[in-house]
């Protein structure tokens, strides 16, 4: 089963004419980025330049002007990482911002047929499509940088040490991808091949077929060296074994049609 | 412990000016391309739209004038996925290819250190550029079908049912991007401070510090409804194993300066 997921084409303004439908699709789309540890986001370094560049950053989905608005709202998209100096200078020499746009897949598992051709990959995928601007005021920049903290490890800002030093403020990058629309894929289900495959019983005997998952677990949490807090804490430990859940019940839920 | 990798910035069939370290690098930058399930591709979708597009696609890294040729050599990269008709019709239009950007990173753990400042994100990513070009001779094609088929899961091809007919052939596209360039970032190690954090015991004594291990494993296969064959064959369960090996061995690794 393979759904593709249109973010509404409205103004972004007009959140009324979102229908529940188009609620679903926004929830869908934003929870891939928003479950994805790293996000690929492109932009065109330069004119003379056709290559697009794609850069690997931490980010999460957030609303400063509503900050208790849910995945199913819109929502832009504030990323922190390694901004450089070319993404950094054209975001600001842009005054509407640097078109950018963002992706996150999570792959769920590797569908094995009778035939190479239809072979597949269960996954879910997102792109928006948005314009980045250098986060200045200070107090949303803090609290974007909670926001992306937390969304790597949940409750991790308040267990640190915060507020961050006016230098630490200074020397971090910030960037608001204002979300212009977006898209998203899913592929669920089993193998799926061509009746006279399927109809061949000397090639069903000899071709092992299904689907192998996959899931991107987390560990027990490994002490530093230097660390001297004895036991990991709870907030820490619930979050590792949720990721872990939550990553084999995805390759699970992905099996089904 | 942070490595940037760059390409080495020769022309590509200057391949004896390659050294050591240039191949090393080259390796480094193929396979982490080449491990990733599903690669970023980033294209210009036309001059009147301002926002790169990234597709997830399916690819993997090789030659096919020198088939033999080991990661740490040049190398084609060969996508085959969902090849938008807009993808597939601007790279027919461009004499010489269609500028993409591919991409792919892999999370090994997530650093937790005193501060949300100094946090980070244990991985490797890899970008190539190059010029994508549809494959229209039909030997090339068969040999990156396969080439893709078994960098998915390892020895499948040759255990299915091939080779495929014409009208899959026809209705399969497989791209080739010629790689111009490309760079590879790598971030290990544990967590570090400022000293004037890590000088402070009460604050050490109560922000517990280390690195959450991040592992993208595979799971013990499911068989479908319609599978004939009595038990996983023995190439499918040793690449389960391997690939989660790999992910347990990759993050730990990782945690190393």
């Amino acid at each position: 089963m393979v759904r593709t997921l249109e973010y509404p084409k409205t103004d972004k303004n007009k959140v009324q004419r979102y229908n529940a439908r188009a609620a679903y699709d926004l929830e869908t789309i934003h929870s891939t980025i928003q479950t994805s540890i790293v996000l690929n986001v492109a932009f065109a370094p330069s004119p003379d330049n056709p290559f697009p560049i794609i850069l690997p950053m931490v980010g999460a989905m957030g609303s400063f002007a509503h900050p208790s608005a849910s995945l199913s709202e819109p929502l832009d998209c504030y990323v922190h990482g390694y901004v450089t100096n070319r993404m950094a200078r054209l975001a600001r020499d842009s005054p509407q911002g640097l078109p950018v746009c963002v992706s996150a897949t999570k792959v769920h598992g590797l569908v094995l047929s009778l035939t190479p051709y239809s072979h597949d990959v269960n996954y879910k995928s997102a792109v928006l499509m948005g314009y980045a601007s250098i986060v200045e005021d200070q107090a949303e920049k803090l609290w974007a940088m909670e926001l992306i903290t937390d969304k790597v490890c949940r409750d991790r800002w308040a267990e640190t040490r915060v507020p961050p030093k006016s230098a630490e403020m200074s020397s971090t990058g910030i960037l608001r991808i204002r979300v212009e629309g977006g898209s998203g894929k899913v592929r669920n289900g089993v193998a799926h091949d061509e009746r006279e495959d399927e109809e061949d019983e000397a090639l069903r005997g000899r071709v092992w077929t299904g689907v192998v998952p996959v899931m991107e677990v987390y560990g027990e949490p490994v002490a530093d060296e230097g660390n001297k807090v004895a036991n990991v804490p709870e907030y820490l430990s619930r979050y590792v074994s949720r990721k872990t859940e939550e990553a084999e019940t995805g390759a699970k839920e992905a099996m089904k049609e």
